[in-house]
């Protein structure tokens, strides 16, 4: 293990996109030393930040990481595995993923993740919006799924405890459960609520205004991971089908009542 | 006018249901003189208050307002209106109401107010949760439809000002077609995530937390009202509709999305 009287580490992060952007600095700030491979070119901003980009899976891959963390979009995961050759690794290296789905990395990495490396499922439930102002609060889920190196591991795990996040141990399975009713549905409706071109008015309530911050903030993520969220969370669809039997009878007790009204307003006896 | 040296208003209020006892307090709070009528008995409450409170409307009229101020659900509007005998007004009176729709109380009461009496509509867009630490900011938007008695009108609409709310004069279509696309629709989604029966998880995202909230403050208030933004204002069976394309139309999105990772995956041409 390198740099241990420090306890930093050597982070290998496969998919520079904004969320693992955003991620990096707080590693950065923190000391540990980051290098990164991407399908796109991030030569330059990483010569700003300060840390190494590598073009080529193979040389990223022999830059030594005791972390090789994937932060690839969710619907690209199994390509970006195929392309990393896994029994080139030397050394015990822990496998972590931040992805926002957690059964689906998990089935995968447990099949490719040579036998002697470990496999930590994570899920940081903020982004570059809500994590601004630091990570205080926020809530780190994670699920040790094959974990030997203790220390590696929790010395990558306190990179968020020691930001404040929450840290909530929990198995993908649940995850799934639990997010597919939570952050599906709330991208859902942030999408729906772009599509009905939502806009603040001069007379927003304050509900109305949290609304339009939910649209804001889900439709700034690509429509990849969102997709990703739906098709790689087997309780998405249930939750998809509840929302539209749900908008139905909403939808329903509203007519219902109003031919009330009408019935009411006319005189007309109910037939 | 009574009390002007004062700035106190005589205000009488027809349905003294939860918005108006919170509207009360603070009428209250500033000296105004506050009398009201409803359907229920709120005696002990008005006692309680400090306020009187009648059980028959003409005893209610006697008692010389400057203001009467409608407080009833948009629903009964029609039957408590019938329910008051304009012709026995003595005295030139400023009568204005607080439904959630203004179209419709406009165009009530140019029917029935006599004609030296003025009409102002006006909707207060908070209610007692989102104006429970105070009304500084929050928006109140009005129509003098009909105002003739300055003093009177500017009296009443310094109830809100002096609060801290951020008036906003605006016409009665214009809120209402503003309003159809944000409170209405707020209360719908509300009203569908209460049926998907939401709750906060051990991984709440923070938009997440904001539908749970909305859900919460939007359910509070009762079916009546809700229904009443339906089916009282004429903009909002449009967004209605809107919100179930919208909803279609990412639920298709997302299904092209899955099918073609489905070919991908499954190397099968596309036919
Ligand atoms: N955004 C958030 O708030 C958030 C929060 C928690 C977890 N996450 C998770 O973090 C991961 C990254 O999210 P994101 O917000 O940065 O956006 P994203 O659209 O989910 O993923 C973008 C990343 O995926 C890579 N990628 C996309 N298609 C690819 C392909 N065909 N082959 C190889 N690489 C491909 C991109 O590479 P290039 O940039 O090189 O093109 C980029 O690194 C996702 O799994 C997401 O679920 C995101
Ligand atoms: N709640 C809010 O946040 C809010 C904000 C702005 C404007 N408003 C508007 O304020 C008004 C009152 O709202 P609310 O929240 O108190 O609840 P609501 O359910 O809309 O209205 C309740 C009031 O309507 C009366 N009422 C209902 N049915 C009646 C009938 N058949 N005959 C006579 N009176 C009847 C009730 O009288 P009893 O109590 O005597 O039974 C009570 O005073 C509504 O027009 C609403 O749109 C509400």
């Amino acid at each position: 293990m390198s740099s241990p009287s420090q306890n930093t580490l050597k982070i290998g992060i496969i998919g520079f996109g904004p969320f693992a952007q955003f991620l990096a600095k707080t590693m950065i700030k923190q000391g540990h030393s980051i290098r990164t491979t991407s399908r796109s070119d991030y030569t330059d901003l990483c010569t700003q930040l300060g840390i190494l980009f590598f073009r080529d899976m193979t040389e990223f891959l022999e830059s030594d990481n005791d972390v090789i963390l994937l932060c690839t979009s969710i619907l690209s995961l199994s390509q970006v595995i195929k392309s990393i050759p896994f029994s080139s690794f030397k050394q015990p290296t822990l496998f972590a993923d931040v992805l926002s789905v957690k059964e689906y990395p998990r089935d995968q990495l447990l099949q490719v993740v040579p036998q002697d490396s470990d496999v930590l499922c994570t899920h940081p439930m903020f982004g570059p919006e809500s994590g601004k102002d630091g990570w205080k609060d926020l809530t780190f889920m994670y699920d040790r799924v094959r974990v030997r190196n203790e220390v590696t591991c929790s010395r990558f795990l306190q990179i968020f405890a020691s930001e404040g996040c929450k840290m909530m141990e929990m198995s993908c399975e649940e995850h799934d459960r639990l997010a597919a009713k939570s952050q599906f549905l709330t991208h859902t409706l942030g999408r729906v609520l772009s599509e009905v071109e939502i806009e603040p008015t001069a007379i927003d309530t304050k509900g109305f205004q949290k609304l339009v911050q939910v649209k804001e903030s889900t439709t700034r993520d690509s429509f990849d991971l969102f997709s990703g969220l739906f098709i790689y969370n087997r309780f998405a669809r249930q939750q998809l089908n509840n929302l539209e039997l749900a908008l139905e009878s909403v939808k329903q007790q509203l007519i219902k009542r109003m031919n009330e009204e009408l019935d009411r307003s006319m005189y007309r006896p109910s037939n």
